[in-house]
């Protein structure tokens, strides 16, 4: 390999490995001495383990905010199936190293696509340790460390095809008759739940602005349907207190959210659930709105 | 704005975003980001959600030990409500930079109180990011960020009287007949429970030194009035076993602790509870103490 | 004391301190604060409250991965009892500092054993705070930055023989008719069972290598005997859905497995617990293997 001077200073990682024992604390040694300038920036390790659509859009959510960096990702459910891989995004400005199961896809799309690839396969640039369980130790840190180090994409093994990388799965929300049917992205520690959905997709069906009311169908886990009225509101302390609103949230996307309170808790909806939007027909006054929330509470 | 160059290398950083998804990863980044030779400390991320009064008295906790930095606070529940606020102290020793809510109180108390403050009304200074409701990555960490770069307080909005600035709670024990009335400020992970009573209240009022027994009288949950009698004493080791002691904590308040064991748990005590203390009455020898306490189990 | 000039530039950092508070990240601070040059890698603060033992296995397993460094290990049931320590390995390539308890024992070990070791007597040394509570906060911090500084270990208090050091407690597996008799070590994130047994000792017992199936016996919570058939494979991905897989894990020890699910739950399998490994009789072959796993399963 030929390093030709500092590339990168720092290295976001993010994992399923959690905080409970050493593991993502290993791998962090591992940087530290290989490339010991170098800084770690932790996302966050306690992604639900296995979890790759969870992780992926953890990671899509944090590319825009990230310093020029290589992005260590790791949540492999089955390192032993197919070599990790590099992908060079934005004429090397970052780079990431994960295995090649769509956790980095949606990511890598938000950076601007992938320019190359490149399967892990040269294996004498990995730690020669016990095992083959612990990729992100083994093979991403060092590789992450060499690509710091200014080590080329192309002397990591070899070369793929981009447009056969595995891809991430990110639900499109779909018009269906009168409702836009949506899907959580995600409920963040605060019980906000991010919809697939975004503000413009209001707009453009609706002609909706903020303050409208919008009804909110969830199925529940008894198979009922529940209705609730959300109002479109510039923020958390414009929802009225027992009451649902709609929020554009830190990532552009519309969030249902409560007043200091949990809105996934009060509805009941996880990630991966299924929202059905409709257009409410009483009057669009906020008032009307809280109304028709307390009625459909009974 | 003018820069004048690095003014503090280190951001110190508490909230309550968790640490089970990317976002205090996401200010991380953007610290580092913005200051690439900046250290942040993170101090957590696990304060209860919300839970204003909790995390000022775990910042106050930490501000001793503080090297000279900006403080990135960020427990929020209503971002849209207040503009947040930075609040100068020790002739620039430091700057607490979060909502103005009480959060940042007890901290700026603890470091001589507040010499000068502004409300962050500047808002091109602000990320130019979607939503409103990521107060620590949009507004928080890009001000945290132009102080270490040396920006003057002025520059990052419209001055506020500090006196004008929200107040924290922190109870202070009361005298009632002859006890004192206590509240509990905090349970840390082992289960000691920290008191608002510091030794010298116990000097004070009884004249007790360690050794000293006292009762300690808390209302459960059910209503019932229970007694123990803990042993002032240096350490954990001295606490017998089963029995309860008092030690000055890491904080130099009084604590009720167990012998490798959690106190909280065993005498069903949690942040906020109250808790009497009375002399105990019997013979102040160990002895007397440990059979007092087993007596009253019953 | 005599500083020569920075020795270490990293402190390894591992407690039982808890993320829910300020606490791990106080004891960063007093780091940034002492020597602000040196990086901290958090290898985890949430090992079990008191668990010296769990804690001493996450320490050994890291050891080889670390750089040269101080390692900062708090997991300190009992701070009062004996003096915290010292112990130099590897011709100084690092420095443990904590308590005498065993915590360290096993990383010491693994390190080459213990070259110097001192106690930490010498309280001038140590922050002058309140209370007796919080070591790593008052004399493991301060000391270890004295030891990044270069001060010798001769200044940090007495001498103390290593040979006199507590010892860790590290359970062999034994040989018991025809079994082995093995115990649990570790159970990671993912539920995957790692156990005191590496492969050579399957191959010196029954010369097996990879793809041979191996009976495993667990005495169940009830008292009954839970056998199973796990199959030694090269990686998670090897094992059919619902079985059990043996892979030597990333320590080179041998651990329980089941592909993308937890093992620990499915056979009930926690640290510390007991674990017979018996030659399966029938045919060898990976479908036989299989049909046992179902029959027994009734």
């Amino acid at each position: 390999v030929t390093p030709v001077g500092r590339r990168y200073d720092t290295v976001t990682f993010l994992s399923d490995l959690g905080t409970r024992d050493e593991s993502a604390g290993v791998v962090r040694a591992v940087l530290r001495d290989l490339v010991p300038g170098v800084s770690v920036v932790d996302l966050t390790h306690e992604l639900p383990a296995f979890d790759v659509r969870t992780a992926s859009l953890a990671l899509a959510r944090a590319v825009a905010y990230l310093p020029e960096c290589v992005i260590l990702a790791a949540v492999d459910p089955s390192p032993g199936e197919r070599p990790a891989v590099a992908i060079e995004v934005a004429d090397g400005a970052g780079v990431f190293v994960g295995p090649d199961n769509g956790l980095m896809a949606p990511g890598v799309a938000m950076a601007g696509g992938a320019q190359r690839a490149v399967a892990l396969t040269a294996t004498d640039l990995h730690l020669g340790t016990p095992g083959s369980t612990f990729r992100a130790r083994d093979v991403l840190a060092p590789i992450a460390a060499q690509l710091c180090e200014g080590v080329d994409l192309a002397e990591l093994g070899e070369p793929v095809d981009p447009v056969l990388l595995v891809p991430g799965v990110v639900p499109l929300p779909r018009d269906e008759g009168d409702a836009i049917v949506a899907e959580v992205l995600w409920v963040d520690r605060f019980g906000n739940v991010q919809l697939n959905v975004g503000p413009e997709d209001l707009v453009r069906r609706w002609s909706l602005g903020p303050t409208s009311p919008v009804a909110i169908d969830v199925r529940t886990v008894a198979g009922d349907l529940l209705r609730r009225v959300a109002t479109w509101v510039e923020g958390y302390h414009e929802v009225a207190s027992g009451a649902l609103g709609l929020v554009v949230d830190s990532s552009g996307m519309l969030a249902l959210v409560a007043n200091r309170g949990d809105a996934s808790l009060e509805i009941g909806l996880a990630a991966g659930d299924q929202v059905v939007m409709t257009l409410v027909a009483e009057s669009d006054a906020p008032e009307g709105v809280t109304t028709a929330v307390n009625l459909r509470r009974r």
